[in-house]
């Protein structure tokens, strides 16, 4: 199947990589030449402009842009004039599900159908595939099924699901991707997915400095390996874990000023407007602000009341 | 009445200050002979020895410590053999619960009465009075009433809370001192006082710390000025808020390093062994725990996973 | 100085009635026609319409809303064809701050100005006065001085902060309001100030529920009494602890599904724009999402996932 | 090898199975003698006292404890006499570590040693293998390689860790069993890698109902299969979860009142004697506590206060 692809760094190159080793024809485009000449050694067609992206591609077109969730309104409108009716433009980006609803609906008006395909994987993406989480009309999601196919991991890497394959619940889902709903629906996962994400690393992150600060004198790297195998935290993340600790067991190359992205954030704020608890996703967030000194005037707030109501001086 | 005090620290003297304006004798004793000094010239008499400090005292003898919970267990072993039955010792410090429990148990065997008394007032206690919150053995709470009664803020300082004085509810708790249980039920309840302290401070500090990165520049010495008047957040410790802040209103001369003291910790120590939920409170105390670093390699662990997954490098 | 008021609720009309008080003229309009009679009885001017509001006031004309805020922009829409250039429109209620700059900007083509006014004080205020924090062009604060003067508590009450009274620092804080900045200041700031509240209200019913948990038999009205007096904690909210405990001790009248407004939310919201941490007041309103059983399908899931591993079933 | 197993429960059991099919000798004693019998049809020797367990064991004997915390120290009493200098007594169950310095101390002056070994895999480990913590003397690590080797996962089942198999860091980490440290050493890890699983299994938890919760009508069994592949969250644990929501998509058969073992409440209260903060963890732990109605009390006295300043009754 025919793609043109919009963003060609770290996520955009790589899943131009796994739709051609899959058979895909991509014409690919981006505002640093390099990156397009680099993927058209690769077997892609270059494009120096939206204008030679869309001449390239065949009606029904299917345009995937993966660019900073801040470009993608920008993009969005510099490729409508352009495009026909019947073609699909997918953000495979980090953006707002209420983003999507919007956009969907203005490209209804040009008889544009619109995706959100929320994408995880990050630099591992090319060889492990992509799991795709996917939101808009059901027809154009059948429609790119071979693309989303291509780049999902498939069935084959993962024990199946007692009670999945063989009965009545089968699916895409086996294979990594899934139309979750209409339009945002994807990006409301994906935003899911990364909420939960930030839980996961802190509650390693925490054990193991409980770990470091232990009476024990304990071997990080190995605590790690170990609990790879057979344990039940064992996880992907734990796997990153034990790679991070043999790299470098003190970490010292990190000062741990930790950055977050908006989906962790959006999603406490979803939860927020749900009216549900979320204190371990919350305090995974916090964490990560806190980490960069964002806390740091309420701690002198802190210790100002000890010296009003103690006398007590700031410990060096 | 009449009371030997051992530790003329800032809470101990002050006591003494306040007990003489009452017209109470004390004898007393201090590591530092020029605390002793001082307070020899206000009227207390002076000790330079526990032998002096019990010579002087008239059975029964009521000796009050108010020396660091670490020092407690060696100066009631040095108390034992000096005193006699009928004596009562009080530990008017941070001791641990369980340590009251153990100690009263063990002077019983000489005789010796022991209370435990968790004292709130901090360096404001000399004019406000302190709360006091008392465990042990009912007959030698009633036996010391003289002294409680000094001590604590009495009566007229708040407003009545309706129901009680008039009603069959009233007691020497409108007076500012309990007798909240047998021997650790003192402590106990100063414990859980100071857990609750925790949790107020921070939720001040939480919230003027949003308003200092508004949107708005606001002027935060009148922000909590303001709040002590008919608002709901009105307390002694906004009220001590306001003067950090009139004083100096970015609080630079503080670092943020918030030191904590064991009876935040043995309050949580506590909700998880009666398996009862604390989230307010733990996160209070782990943001002071943070603030001196020691989340530091759990924050590096975050860097570097998201190093790992994604090629992410940290934001200076 | 004359004031219309629109919405004789529980805050409305007891600030009418102190308005009233203080040689305030109040004309008065509420959907219910017996809340209007009741204040006119006591010296207010009825309106039954809003046609009848603004003709009894005298331009520049002052009409201050304490309506729920989802029926602010209604009110604001029926209002401003009736208002002339240099009314004042006053928001007392608990709109966001973000509609307050979207709503003084829509009036200020109307040459019509608007105040957005933060009123804490519950049902005391009548007689403790109203904390007001307010937000809008200075000139239109100054002129409505009077009125702010008499619904706030006065400095009386409270001790004078050191460093304020008689320093450089003095204003209208010490008398219970202020002018927190342009539009929506006055909002963030009582926003943030319910973001406290929840914070210290959820600190006390956490150390209160160790109490009742603890080895020991407590008598929780007389703790929340003693506390009341020299203590860290003593505040107007462990004052009105004190009245809830005396009045049933095992406030057995109470299901503890808490409810929470607006503006505990959108603190949380705030904090996490801002990107500061903010883990105590976050847990105290997942406190009160998990009362309302918001949670209960995660505690499901745990248990799920407990018999998944360990083939454990849920205990009774 | 050969090695005597005490406790036959879900775990004892199948631990004994796999040493069985791994070559080794087993004699079994456990309460049930239906448990007994049960293994020795499955080539187990059979002992109905453990005179009879010691009896069937050539010395130097290892015999492993797979009994609840709770009776370990009645079970070690019992065995201490009817043992040799150099036999080995391993508890493989959750004791709390300081328990195991006690005890090896104990068995020291019989000259016989002590092992603490964590042990994770629950109903799943009889296939998957079981991960090995253990804490002790290294000889007595060393001696019982075989049967950790037998009991432990193996390195084939996960990819390797770059910069390990190869590299300087090889060991028994990858086969899934690992010396930690000395007596305690390794219940301490194993007490940790528990505190990690509640924060993980509450960070999905935490998702999940969020996504439950939402504008869309989410098919969770679906989701929680996609992120099965390819994605950042994918573990074991999102294993178990693709599996319970595909038995039961809405979990009905739950109530969600979620247990607790001592493991995640040491964790905590290993954090806060360390003084290092682990606000997810402890949110996960204090999840747990709420859902049995713990937090209650606190519940109503927030519903108390907010009748108390606002005259707000409770929604039903």
């Amino acid at each position: 199947m025919q793609l043109g692809m919009i963003g060609l760094g770290r996520m955009g190159a790589n899943m131009v990589r796994r739709l051609l080793r899959n058979g895909h024809q991509c014409v690919v485009h981006d505002l640093d030449p390099a990156s397009v000449e680099s993927l058209v050694k690769e077997g892609a067609s270059g494009a120096v402009s939206l204008d030679q992206l869309v001449a390239q591609l065949a009606p029904p077109r299917t345009v995937w842009m993966m660019v900073p969730a801040g470009a993608v309104d920008d993009v969005v409108s510099n490729l409508v004039p352009r495009l026909a009716r019947n073609d699909v433009v997918v953000d495979g980006g980090n953006s707002h599900y209420a983003d999507d609803t919007r956009r969907a609906r203005a490209l209804e008006a040009h008889g544009i159908d619109y995706l959100d395909v929320g994408t995880s994987g990050g630099v591992f993406g090319l060889e492990r595939g992509y799991c795709l989480m996917i939101g808009g009309p059901a027809a154009v999601v059948g429609r790119l099924d071979p693309l989303f196919r291509a780049l999902a991991p498939g069935s084959g890497a993962v024990t199946p699901t007692p009670g999945r394959a063989q009965g009545a619940k089968g699916g895409t889902a086996e294979a990594g991707y899934l139309h979750c709903g209409p339009a945002g629906a994807g990006h409301f996962v994906k935003m899911v997915h990364n909420g939960i994400e930030y839980g996961l690393m802190a509650a390693y992150a925490e054990g193991i400095n409980i770990l470091r600060h232990a009476r024990y004198d304990f071997d990080l790297p190995d605590i790690a390996e170990v609990w790879r195998r057979g344990s039940v935290v064992s996880s992907w993340l734990l796997d990153l874990t034990a790679r991070a600790l043999v790299r470098q067991p003190d970490l010292a190359r990190f000062s741990g000023r930790v950055s977050d992205s908006g989906e962790g954030r959006w999603t406490i704020a979803t939860a927020i407007e749900e009216g549900v608890p979320a204190p371990v996703l919350s305090a995974a967030l916090y964490e990560r602000f806190a980490s960069r000194g964002e806390g740091d005037f309420a701690a002198k707030l802190l210790s100002a009341l000890r010296f009003e109501f103690g006398g007590h001086e700031e410990q060096p």
